[in-house]
């Protein structure tokens, strides 16, 4: 458990010293799945004094189990995406510049190229509009589920993030970091898309070059790296 | 008020350190309501060598009470806004990129997406063209009113934010600190909202997710925070 | 002289260390009027390792006359600058990226906001394309004329900055300090006008809100610093 | 050979510096043209960490013959290069945000002003989509013949760069450090591209003046530097 502790800690403040989150704008949260513990950062509390103490514990539930201070107020949305995504080990989640342009547009992310194809299979999904029920329910529960319902027919695994409409994107991965190395990417392919289209508004990828792409990195025949 | 005046330079500081003004592009102040003083950045001093002794006091009709130095040349029109605002605190200009091109474009920031409701209640409102009258007379004072006008029917509680047509954004909060962090949040969302309309010009946002998200960081409902 | 020499250095490590020049992309200026004598940036020399002793002194044919570097490749168009515009003391070239993109599109950038005209009056502007004629024969010179030719009716000192089309742009001042800061204000302006007319491409502004600002910082009626 | 193996770490970690490449995205080697080697980034290693000893030896047919680490997965676009280019000592590939935008969109970059002409004779040249039979075949290799059927009819020495559709910037020089340089110029020049056209769709550049930048810094008649 410290060394998730550790790991949530590294991940949120990675997101900050990178600049995906400014000010307290984002969260980065992972899993436990055998005792079922999510630790998560803590609501509003600024990053340069962030400690592995203040880290909270909750389970799938979102009953506090550890930890001094109040969860995230998104931890809601984190655990709708740890019961429906089970290969997953954390979650990010951060309104970074372009990544939440997009999903204020309403828009998928279009795959443009290789950078892209790298780490996400197909486009970055954008989700419906909350219905005004959804919205006068359970919202930040009721967000991760419309993340989720947008993957139907998706694999989790093969596009490890979301643009909430309206709001900004969520990314996971096998663990904390991963789901902040993917946040980084997802900016990256945001920003990239969003020039590439404005010389280009016809700009598009060859579905090939992008499998190609996505499984130099990713499966069985995967040859990157060492 | 050896209290105020660290705050004002310290928001003063952070708005230089933070890349939101360059030169000398920019000044924060703040109020002593029960006194009627209000503490200003010099004018046109450089911020690297700027100390606490170096702030300005002036009454609220403009009269220097205190201090070495002539106040800021934005000074009339931060005295329009804690006369008809009382429960301001403290007021930042700056002449951030983003912001000021909305402000000359001329144009309301619309509410695109929860990064703005968080904080903004509604479109950050543009200020109407100065009359050659009003140009010809007090051009500073006619400035905060200007902005006093414009929010007619608005509260500037929950719209801590104005643009001056073709110069720059007005902020404030209940403290210096605060409006400097208000300055900071209204550039990012003016950046994001320019991005955003440049990939789908028909963005626009529901507004009941726009109250979810003030409300959940606003009033007697607020749960964000510790 | 040793003086001219440290502020020329000054003004030419400032460019670098602003950004406003890359790799060796740029240069900076200083005249010593009683004299005749003009200090320059050495052609092609990193900015890093540049000292004192590395400034190229130039009298106003381009002979070299002191020094043990060639002078910058274009010191004909600087020196162009000194003989047409006797009020200024001292000249900076950049390649910028905005205000090089301006320079690029053939534009003049138009005043759309009080940030321009606190230091430009009017666009600032951009010259003729130079003839086949004025390209085949001195054309480092024919530049500095072409920028002469485009200011008739125009005061440089209250227009201190040109984009030499497809080029990029020159500044100037009462000193290579100034130069290098009109520099910068330049930048800026180029990038808020760039975003301003994205957002909005009727953008516009009014002829007496700009005579207002310029001079509340120029001339007899200035209010502006201590 | 511990020369050049020093030479390409120099040329991998300024790229990494410069923020030309994040994360692992990129790579630079170089070739000792007597011996028949090339020198290259081992795949998928962390900048951070990297050292000469972690540098991989192969042949021009692409068998490991010195270090300790798999080469980069681009090795066969590299080794295709240097067969082509006989004139070539070190290539680069990132996937810088403009560059990788401008491959993305499948458009050459057109020559707009001088920053391009001082470095690169005509517009930076886009590959054509590999067929499904190249991306079925040797793809890093094909991605290589790509660029070398693109350059029939052009200097690889004059033009030295070249944008892979859908996927990146490759650029080459006399060295892996001058590669390294040209990337960066690559870089900006793409950016400034995209602001101008942004500006005015029409814009273009006199023939006659990018001839005499190129020729000032290449050739002959070159009279740029010491």
């Amino acid at each position: 458990m410290e060394d998730l502790k550790r790991s949530v800690l590294k991940a949120n403040l990675e997101l900050f010293r990178s600049g995906l989150v400014t000010h307290t704008w984002g969260n980065a949260s992972g899993i436990d799945r055998e005792r079922g513990i999510v630790v998560i950062k803590p609501s509003g509390v600024p990053y340069d004094t962030m400690t592995e103490e203040d880290m909270v514990l909750v389970d799938l539930e979102g009953n506090v189990v550890g930890g001094h201070l109040k969860p995230s107020s998104d931890t809601p949305t984190h655990l709708a995406l740890y019961k429906a995504f089970p290969e997953i080990g954390g979650i990010v989640h951060t309104h970074s510049t372009y990544a939440t342009a997009w999903a204020q547009a309403g828009f998928d992310i279009p795959c443009l190229g290789t950078t892209h194809a790298d780490y996400f299979r197909g486009p970055v999904p954008c989700t419906a509009d909350l219905t005004e029920e959804q919205l006068a329910g359970e919202y930040e529960k009721e967000t991760g589920i419309a993340i989720v319902n947008r993957f139907q027919g998706l694999d989790p695994a093969h596009t490890p993030a979301a643009l909430v409409r309206n709001h900004g994107p969520f990314t996971w991965g096998k663990s904390p970091e991963e789901a902040a190395f993917h946040a980084s990417v997802l900016e990256e392919i945001a920003k990239m898309a969003f020039i590439t289209l404005q010389i280009n508004p016809a700009a598009s990828c060859n579905k090939s070059l992008e499998d190609i792409h996505f499984f130099r990195k990713h499966g069985p025949g995967a040859r990157y790296g060492q």
